[in-house]
């Protein structure tokens, strides 16, 4: 088990905040970041808050070489009474535990890490933004860091948690995509990482996004690495149509990642009883709903944008245009109800809610 | 174009170099490493030969979040005279420059890469140890390090090339290995990122190899990620059958890293009129081929090793022996074949060897 206290160094110099309508996802970091190392015989120690700063890793460390990592996104939100919540970040730890096992890297104690990231949040309380649509976004990952360059799983292995603010995703409201499925490329297929939140899965799509980014697209919608038939993600989202009726989504197979948005919008339809099924669904499938008039809505979900509705799919040369290109009704609903969970204006039926302490004086 | 100078800064102390019976792959580093870095407009520059020494890298730098990094891996040999010789060089820069392409990763020069690794080995040319089965491996590696995690190709890369000296593989002469066909996991499919030599595909496939190994077994043999049925690599080589006289590779088909060991393998069994072909062969083929006493050899090829038989492949319980667990004909006269061409002790019919200029000064 790890050393359970949390060394924190708070940095002598704050950065200028950016203003909530210049923010950018994923380019300005806070002033401080948690650490924490693994090595054997050993396991998590050093668990650390130090400021924001650059690693000195070798040149030989596994990562560079062999793609050992894994990573979470997950989001604090501020509401109107000026608190922060997050937003079932027990799931997130989860899956990292998940991912952490699929690249054989060694697990975390993730009521640990969750009460790290809460602290860690704390001593960044004012970067949390507060305009309409803002967030702080919270990148943990870990690497292997063992300089050794033999394919094997490493003995060292450092857990690291960034937070970035992040702007509204919709400044101009939600606007529907336009999405071409992908029938050359594949994400991962059965039996692959698809699964779990690595790196090569990411690396792995950037072609075919950059190839229909070119057209016009907006992302890729992947399909299945065995028969290229059945639909598994669109972009890094899950993705959910809604078809006479019944909202149908993907079922977890092996190679889809489990969203925990794509969760939570399965128990959110549960609750307002709207038929809901996992299953496998075909572009075939998707093509003849269009045709026969019956594809009323489609839309992915992810942290980042929490429902995207897909305006378009182009498939084979073929457009199949959705709900007129307008964002749908359950989409929309959807969209308001877990961002007003999210944000603190709607009840939370489900206790997804995870508040952070920020009335609390953190000590050097 | 990048700027065609490379900057030599030597280091000032030189680290011992270890005994030549003592050498561990992928431990010990020479005291320089060349250094090249890449940003939008600018393109490659800042080629330099540096002390071998960690990096500084921002915790955003994509290659933690999203793998996008690729290598190679070559030798550099000595000769009985002392002369320093690569093999096939210009073949790994070649496949360098595809797994960038699939990587989005920008092209490198290839024939400036091989000069600034030219030139670091006769830097570094008392590092070529000189006993039986020993060589100097280079290690070019590409890594994205803009300091945005947005899902999307990097601005900003870094190419570095680190050396390693390493000792004979088999010191006890060639020992043929037990290999466990997988059937669950599977390295990559058709559409991923097999043919490219790019970190997230060793991630993959370690969960397999920590399980076989477990098992007494030195390595998996993958099978193609749509059928589960054909046969693709072994570990990290390519792998060959002889079968009633004739000797088959899987061809490449997308999924199978074009290995120059492979490559050198099939011209070689050209050249000496045995019979070869690359195509597909199911697992099932391969025990048909046992059941009729056909199969007379197997084994890996691949850079570490040159040639590795394998003496046994179990299947779905099924113990293969192949050729009662000895070393095959051909495949010791090709290991004595290219490991001749790689130490000058044989003739070079196919112009492999690219020498290393190792008699001139080198300046700061
Ligand atoms: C590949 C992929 N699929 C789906 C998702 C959606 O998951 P979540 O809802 O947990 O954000 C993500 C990322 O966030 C992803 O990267
Ligand atoms: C996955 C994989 N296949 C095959 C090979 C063999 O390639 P080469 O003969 O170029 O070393 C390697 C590595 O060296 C490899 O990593």
């Amino acid at each position: 088990m790890e050393d359970q206290t949390i060394r924190v160094q708070l940095s002598e110099t704050n950065k200028q905040k950016p203003k909530s309508d210049q923010l950018i996802f994923g380019k300005t970091f806070t002033d401080h970041m948690f650490v924490m190392d693994y090595s054997d015989p050993l396991g998590w120690h050093n668990a650390s808050i130090v400021p924001y700063q650059p690693l000195t890793i070798e040149p030989s460390a596994m990562v560079f070489h062999y793609g050992q990592s894994v990573f979470e996104g997950l989001k604090a939100f501020r509401t109107k009474d000026g608190e922060i919540q997050l937003f079932r970040p027990t799931k997130n730890l989860e899956r990292l535990n998940h991912s952490n096992d699929r690249l054989v890297i060694p697990p975390i104690d993730e009521e640990f890490v969750l009460k790290a990231i809460k602290q860690l949040i704390t001593v960044e309380k004012d970067w949390v933004p507060d305009a309409e649509g803002t967030s702080l976004y919270i990148r943990p990952f870990i690497i292997s860091t063992e300089p050794y360059i033999g394919v094997a799983p490493a003995c060292h292995y450092k857990l690291i948690v960034i937070l970035s603010p992040v702007g509204a995703y919709y400044k101009e409201g939600i606007n529907p995509v336009k999405i071409a499925v992908e029938n050359h490329y594949v994400r991962t297929v059965k039996g692959g990482t698809g699964e779990a939140k690595t790196g090569g899965n990411y690396a792995a799509s950037l072609k075919a996004q950059e190839l229909v980014g070119k057209e016009g697209f907006a992302q890729v919608l992947w399909l299945d690495g065995v028969e290229k038939k059945y639909i598994e993600e669109v972009g890094s989202m899950n993705v959910f149509f809604k078809i006479d009726g019944e909202v149908v989504t993907p079922m977890l197979n092996g190679s889809i990642l489990a969203g925990v948005t794509r969760d939570s919008v399965i128990r959110l339809l549960k609750h307002w009883n709207i038929p809901v099924s996992e299953r496998r669904i075909s572009m075939e499938e998707i093509r003849q709903a269009h045709q026969d008039g019956k594809l009323e809505e489609a839309f992915g979900s992810g942290t980042a944008a929490v429902i995207s509705p897909i305006g378009q799919l182009t498939w084979e040369g073929e457009d199949l245009i959705v709900n007129e290109g307008k964002t749908g009704e359950i989409s929309q609903k959807i969209f308001d109800t877990i961002t007003g969970i999210q944000y603190g204006k709607m009840e939370d039926p489900f206790n997804w809610i995870v508040n952070v302490e920020t009335k609390s004086t953190v000590k050097n």
